[in-house]
């Protein structure tokens, strides 16, 4: 059976040294954020994570969710125990306003609880996870009205959310989407319509459920120009807040799937359901992209979360397995062979995992505090350039940490050898669920079209310059540090490979535009690995300075050191074969006609 | 449901126009694998393919196999007649010897047909795929009289055949085997001890099942340098052939695995078991390799296989799943959209599988060459030097074709978006049963150890000249040629950096052993690449050869040419980033201290 042991020590280390979170005390929430509130908050999110949702993680994927006739869900034993107790400890809504109830403390905070909670459960982590989303996108888009009537329940965990795109037809293409609104007199709409792929469209643990439904009004124009966004609730809501009739939505079955089995995943039909209008007529995707973002950061951050509780499995096997000998001659002499943890490749891999996910850990931190800034700050040039950069950081760290979280999964599993296939270990449930991270909230190719599509020649390029600005004056005031320098050179020679990678997109799109699209995945990859060395350099950074005084602890700082030397031995030089790969062009991967398929 | 097409034109166009198979004719068997018989035989695997194994795919995975309180097993609906049609096919002794049963053509088409039954259906294709193995280890090691005995049953399919190596505590380290051997008065022996992962161990397919057990005979040295290898027949067989009593040895339970489970995974418990000795006493992993070096290539076909299939489906999808417009304007306009594989990042991916999948089914057939001439020649010398170069194939062919047959398979489910996630369109099966092919028969990890560690120093690295000649004649031959020279000039480039790593190991090997350990996953995959891009010259030598007499078929030829320059353009830059990381040495993998994981 899987165990799992928050990394605490890691977050905060990254929280105060590496990102100086106290820095931020002008911004709304930030003064409360005190260091030891922080670590009270961390601690007492692990615990929950650990004691509470690693052991039920099993069981989520053995039982799954079931649909009865009814139309009822039954989520898996001790789900919905579980699920109290998000609930009780106002887990929800850390970071939501104090005026729906929540707490108002940073964004940053809530990313590193939710990697907490996805390592420990994924499936069961999604269910508040998307109510995250929903309170997200109606505290942008929603009306006075609507959020006063929703917000605080859902904040509270009493009601859950959802969101609802997909339809059989249409995913990536929302163009083409076919469900409907019909305005009634009285403001509301009715909608009809087929959804498919909604994560806890139904479910057993939560009195109300509040569907966020994109749909296009009677006489809309087609495409996406012509999609509205609607607050559709399972149960009526009266004015007084209290539950009425049920809505004419339901779930029409479930998805039987490669993992997340604890989560339900709904096909829901709308029926001429009731629904109120978010944000304007026509410009729903607009609102839905609030959410989408916000989803997007959590599905990057499961990743990372996969990774992590695979990585500390690995761990625990390749210390405990006794195959072979170090090449370099017996380590355990006592014991009847070495554990394979002496072993240079199994070595090699564990390594490679580490460098990944305290990199991810930190981007996904410093991300938080762009999106804290950009949401929060009262400068608006400083909230323009941070959401810039949040813009994106957001399709690389969705693309990126599923690629390579999920890769990583299967590095884990492969170091417990035929164990790891053996289900009752728990190994491959880690693959499993990790794979759909890839896939949902947009595909990670489409992701990288995101980035190179959308995000990097927006506003002349803006936001991109804002990021090699940042980083490039880093590398520069460090390159004159000795100690810095091994360090920030390798990133220099990255940077300049992303450098070159953009130039090549502005010097050959406009006339093959192919070329982007054949590049995409490649520059996002790319944007990864430069974004993961800028973050090891801030680590090096903070340990250097912390190591002097360290004591006890330097062992930690040290392995920052080692750990990053590594990361720059080894995964960094990939950067040269992206930049290849695009520069490569799209003739040959265009040239083909489709019947040659 | 998944559908399977066996790709027999392109096999057969590699085995005549790429290799020329007519110029083996002076090998025993070639003579009678004319063009015709070829032809034949591969057509009849793709039908028993096709209609047979491959509608049983989906019903094997989601039935899997059952054990009986009696220990016997049943395997999935349909397998038991689908293994009939193979037995009165002739399928498994198509490569051996006729005095046996068999047809004694080349081993080669062996490989090539299994390719086929693997894409079909992996998890069946492991019942026939292991009794070949076992064949193939009695062949060279077996006495006469236990020739004579089991041979002929075992190719004619009536009985199947196991191999059983690991045990709960040791897969690798076979040293550490406690399954004990006591020899008997009538020079048999009784075998006693707990096998675990034991594929096709037990099931209701045959009428006996034959068990080649390494065991520890009573007395024997510890290590690996005490290990005997018997046979042990599930029911005792009277010196007419005829079935006795059962044997001591029993199928205690089946493994709850990630995938293939139409195959009986089996813990094997041997109590008093009687075997007898096949091969010298002490000398029985030397045996056994016979037999796992010939399951180590089937299981590298496994690889491709599940690539092939993958990539079929994904094809299918990708031009029926309408979603957006291609860049360069609407490629049919007729419809709502266009299908999503004028999209260049999904044609990128598609290329990526093809690319790999035609140049491993050249590698494969390439290798398979190089087995029947190292099996069957005449010549010492010829002999000799084909087998130095299969030597080095094997790890290359099971470690690179199942890491990069595994990463095609998440690609093609990645084509399916959300769809590619539900059990029932059968891509997330293709992923997981590909998944153990990693695994099994000696984890990747193992097979960069074997390449590295005993196949390139062997003989004073021998056979890595032999390998880096013949590539470099060709090389240096076809740079004259203009058409060819696009091609040959980034193989040399590769190859020099395949030149560059092992004179690296050489150099650095001896002061710091943990180098080689620590490259030598990236050195596999850098081998990998250079023979996958050694293949694709070889076939855009042909294509050129055919394409001026071509006429309809030249479509065929032109697109072996876009894809190779694909691959030159696009997969083959990878090899600087492998030569750079091996370059990097081991200080940072090897420098934590156990405790900082």
């Amino acid at each position: 059976m899987p165990t799992y042991k928050a990394p605490v020590d890691d977050a905060l280390f990254l929280l105060k040294d590496v990102f100086h979170i106290e820095r931020y005390g002008n911004l709304p929430g930030f003064a409360d954020a005190t260091p030891d509130l922080i670590e009270a908050v961390l601690r007492e999110a692990a615990k929950l994570s650990e004691d509470v949702l690693t052991p039920l993680n099993r069981v989520g994927d053995t039982e799954g969710c079931t649909r009865h006739p009814d139309g009822s869900v039954t989520t898996p034993k001790g789900f919905k125990e579980a699920f109290k107790q998000v609930v009780e400890g106002g887990w929800i809504g850390i970071s939501v306003p104090e005026e729906f109830g929540g707490q108002g403390l940073p964004a940053t905070l809530t990313e590193t609880v939710n990697e907490f909670l996805c390592s420990a459960n994924m499936a069961f982590a999604m269910y508040p996870g998307l109510t995250q989303g929903a309170i997200a996108a109606m505290l942008v888009h929603a009306s006075q009205e609507l959020k006063a009537k929703y917000l605080p329940k859902m904040v509270a965990g009493t009601w859950t959310g959802t969101m609802n795109l997909t339809e059989p037809h249409c995913g990536t293409d929302l163009g083409l989407l076919r469900a409907k609104a019909v305005k009634q007199s009285d403001g509301s709409y009715k909608i009809s319509g087929t959804k498919i792929f909604i994560s806890a469209g139904e479910h057993d643990m939560s009195e109300n459920i509040i569907h966020l439904v994109l749909a296009r009004i009677e006489g809309a124009p087609m495409g996406t120009k012509g999609i509205s966004l609607f607050v559709v609730p399972k149960i009526m809501v009266g004015d007084d807040g209290s539950l009425g009739a049920r809505n004419g939505v339901s779930c029409g079955s479930l998805e039987e799937k490669m993992g997340i089995h604890g989560n339900s995943t709904c096909v829901m039909n709308y029926d001429g359901a009731t629904g109120w209008l978010i944000g304007e007529e026509n410009r729903g995707l607009n609102a839905m992209f609030v959410m989408m973002n916000e989803a997007r950061l959590g599905v990057g951050i499961q990743g990372l979360a996969q990774s992590e509780v695979a990585y500390q499995n690995a761990v625990i096997y390749t210390k405990e397995r006794l195959q072979g000998r170090a090449i370099t001659g017996a380590k355990y002499p006592d014991k009847a062979a070495d554990p394979i943890i002496v072993h240079p490749d199994v070595r090699r891999t564990l390594m490679t995992i580490k460098a990944f996910n305290e990199a991810a850990r930190a981007l996904v931190i410093w991300a938080g505090l762009k999106s804290d800034v950009a949401h929060r700050s009262g400068d608006d040039k400083e909230r323009q350039s941070a959401d810039d950069v949040l813009g994106l950081l957001t399709p690389v760290i969705k693309g990126v940490l599923t690629d390579l979280g999920f890769a990583n999964t299967v590095s884990a599993q492969q170091l417990w050898g035929g164990h790891g296939y053996i289900a009752e270990n728990g190994m491959e449930q880690f693959v499993r669920d990790a794979r759909i991270a890839q896939i949902y909230e947009g595909a990670n190719g489409i992701q990288a079209l995101d980035l190179v599509g959308r995000k990097l020649g927006k506003d002349g390029g803006r936001a991109l310059m804002a990021f090699l600005g940042e980083l490039g004056a880093f590398v520069k005031e460090k390159s004159a540090d000795e100690k810095m320098k091994p360090f920030v050179t390798p990133l220099g020679v990255a940077a300049g490979h992303l450098q070159q990678a953009s130039m090549w997109f502005m010097q050959n799109a406009m006339a093959k535009p192919d070329n982007t699209g054949a590049g995409a995945t490649d520059y996002m990859h790319l944007f990864g690995l430069v974004a993961l060395g800028f973050m090891w350099c801030r680590i090096v950074e903070a340990s250097l300075e912390k190591l002097p005084g360290a004591n006890g602890q330097a062992a930690f700082y040290n392995a920052k050191l080692t750990t990053a030397r590594f990361f720059m031995d080894r995964m960094l030089p990939e950067t040269a074969t992206r930049l290849a790969r695009i520069q490569a062009g799209s003739a040959s991967t265009m040239e083909l006609p489709d019947e040659a398929f």
